[in-house]
């Protein structure tokens, strides 16, 4: 950790992961039917567009159950504009006039300094399609980055062996130093919201969980096409499939995932 | 506490219990009577139709007390996207395009690390239908998690032994660890609010009390129909009679409970 | 404070003391003159219909001093459901539908546990009608509850002779524990707050102090009749004379009070 | 410190000091020019009616610096039902209709218990006219309460005697225990911003510093014509110019102060 | 840090460094396209009429990252006034009318007390004009005033050597006590965000870094020509090229750099 350090140009920085938190304003759904279909048109088209062109931009619905957002985005670029533009074109559709984003988080991708895993070593974000994803803010008490390496490189530890006993649960955790209000921006596939309560409440005993400062708001989003997710806005539908868009998860599996 | 966890597929997750909370934009109480009758009776319908097909369905009135809410929702389902199929559905009502919810929380039930009796090892909410529901977010200090288990359970049976005393007060206490800002949703039933009033001051002075890091906002609802609590939200009523649908507790019983 | 409780039929449960504070919507005030008075006529009838039903329903002004409130009641009654009765009837008034309500707090009565005096045995808040009212929501840290109960007590002795020195200053505190989100609601009567600030700042080195979590926001309210305090929501007074209206408080005396 | 108190009739109860604070609605700047130029003549009217029956009342421009404010007001009288009525007068003008007020603090003047210099002795707040104030809420932790008297005395000297070094910035604080959200309002006028800033730089050295609890938000307002100060709400002028109203302070100097 | 102080009549203050954060209400972007273009026009016409008379005013775009924020403002001016007169200026253009500043943060330049380097000691921020700037408020705890001066100067030290590693991230920190609600405003040029959050993860562990109260929100804005940042609310351009304007920085080079 002490080695100094200067960007080469050229070498990748990694990727930008971002979570953006939509929330329509009421008032939206007294416009005409058509108005409103319309504007998620739209919405929908730039979200399309732009998930050809980025590594990853998926949608997750939570509808009905947090209090201050309808849906999140789930982005994953090396390139930082491209969430500055896709902010821009969202402005540009009519739904952006009746949208407002209560959070966002920015997050980036290193290399873990207390493993040598090779997929984390790796450090890209490489999403397996689970039709949840947990998502919060994290921040460590400063006196955490005052132990000696070794202890916290055996809370660490601790911590991720405690987690991979939760087979059908996937980190995805990334970096947010400087660029955001926290420090990290754990996020987590599952099957089921309540496998993850099972293992959040088992790790309240662990070590690292001593250290911590804040790790919320937590977010629970169920992926679901951006078209359906635009239309529980409104009740123009009342359920909430599973994505049926065939997403290709970095290793080369499709969406929907053949386990579920 | 010690053993790994794996879930296994067709094995119960337990319930999912959702608190919702609504308010309604003071301008909706400008709109022609004829069309927030329309919007109420929509609403209601849904809550119906949805309370048929969900574990449990109940609506709390807070007109006139709570500050920043007029009603909430006390969901009760094993199946997670039942919340936001509700939501969804809602939203689809004239009434959403009027309502905020400014809070919303989610927990699930698990058996007690702490007791053996079979009602809590059962892990399952079963409301009985008490005139009046306190709930609460609870989050405890993160040292609690650290005291040796004995000192835990023994805190833990002194507070329920204490509880045990006012016997008109039932707890349905969820879990929310990961899923949610807390760690518990306590929530109690009660004939009177006065009565959770002096059980809470007398809990203060007992060993559990001394580890809570925050337990509020506490929220105290009335047991009404859901079509009262909304004619309540522009005064259509002014007064709240007890619910006089016919609930069907878990154990058999029928609401209105016949020891009232 | 050991024994066991159980709430017994027929037996009072004391007062419920509400304090609920309004603001209008600052665009009311663009209203026609004659919509403005008829919203405001239909407001001040609820009122009076409640003060006639309730134990005490009386009517404070914070307008040009508190930021984000315009006047508040407080509400004092037996029956719980007589704050949502009056919540719902404001609902259906023209008034009603321009009014938020920041902050809300409730409170019930109780036997001190540290004092044997008459009238806070007997636990009744009986208003005596000064000019001025002071309120705040008050909680204590949790390792206060641990102390010794002797040392409460003296600390609370103390306290009190303290404030008994201020002979123009009248207590009406009253309990929230597990019913709000604070646990003490200290009330305070006072012929001019200016009193009441050399009060507090005495009271800054008792000992009680020391174990003070929070005690705000504080609200200096001044005793009107409604609709005065209605008025000088669109200025149609820029006088607040004191209230003219006779109350009756509970040991027979008239408002206004013969030594002012 | 230790000597009971009793107000006595008659006895001059100090100045209550206000500060409030405005924000116009950025929808009013859609209004017509002469719409806008009404309403604020008829604002301007009510101030300047009633800075001639208080002892001061003076405004201040924050536009272009604070987030959250567009002026305030300095209010000092001896009379606190003055602030009631002025604020319903000003609720009676059009702009009323299009102000929300994001802070307001009231303080009161007492004989400091710390020094007996005279002017301090004498407990009245009196401008110099200045043209910048900076003011906010202060609150120490409850510790300092509890320090010997000396302790305090000689921590409140050395802050005083570094204060005094600057010898431009002339210091205002008055009381608000009990009677509003913070303990003291310090204010305090100077030539220059930047000055004061070196001098609070200097104070986080001194004792008394290491005592607070809090002391923001911190507020720098530039003394305006009340009509100036409408005036830059919309644009309809875009220089702030010195205070030209000829302000007569307590001593009997004249504003603008000749030493400038 | 001991001597004493006075200003001097004719010393310059140094520099106002302001951050102002501006949000557009979505409803400005249902107007028609015409509307919205004379908006921005005017707007940005303001904007390059103060960049001619104050040292700085650059404009950055946040646009589709932070939640709360679409664009901001680095100004940089002797003359406090300045930002009131551009305050007022905006305030009367028809995008003002739909402007809201979620954040605005006030430093001012002086030599610092750790360090003899001529660039800090001259206390003159200087930027470079680098695509990127990171900003936030910086607070420190209390305690840390009260260590020696060798261990803060030693801290601060590492901190900047540390900080010197990263050579493409150039360091306009401004001191913001007693005038906002701040004491630092840490500000950095980059030419990539990861850059700087592998800067800020090293420094978590310097011994500077223990001592930190607060040091959110954190802004990432990307330096555009205003009337791209205006584009960019309303979808009119949907990529935001780095900024054409040639800036003259202090030391006599244009923008664009020559060594990106």
């Amino acid at each position: 950790m002490d080695e100094g350090y200067e960007r080469i140009e050229g070498v990748d920085v990694g990727q930008y992961v971002g979570y953006r938190f939509f929330r329509v304003d009421p008032a939206w759904r007294r416009l005409p039917v058509d108005e409103r279909r319309a504007g998620k048109d739209a919405f929908a088209d730039v979200v399309e567009e732009f998930a050809g062109r980025m590594e990853g931009l998926r949608v997750y619905s939570t509808v009905g159950v947090r209090p201050e957002t309808d849906l999140f985005f789930w982005s994953i670029t090396p390139r930082y504009d491209d969430l500055l533009e896709l902010g821009a074109a969202l402005n540009g559709t009519p739904l952006g006039a009746w949208l407002t984003t209560p959070y966002s988080y920015l997050g980036t991708t290193k290399p873990s300094a207390y493993t040598d895993k090779k997929r984390i070593r790796q450090g890209r974000v490489a999403p397996r399609n689970a039709p949840y994803l947990v998502v919060y803010p994290f921040v460590k008490v400063r006196p955490w980055y005052f132990l000696p390496f070794e202890e916290r490189a055996a809370a660490m530890r601790e911590h991720a062996e405690l987690g991979a006993r939760w087979v059908t649960i996937t980190n995805h955790t990334t970096y947010s130093f400087g660029i955001d209000d926290q420090e990290f921006i754990p996020a987590f596939e599952t099957e089921e919201p309540a496998d993850f309560m099972h293992l959040m409440m088992r790790l309240r005993e662990s070590e690292a969980s001593r250290w911590t400062e804040r790790d919320t708001p937590i977010f629970v989003g169920k992926l679901v096409d951006v078209r359906d997710a635009l239309d529980a806005l409104d009740g123009a539908i009342t359920a909430l499939p599973d994505a049926s868009t065939l997403y290709t998860a970095p290793d080369g599996t499709h969406y929907p995932a053949p386990t579920r």
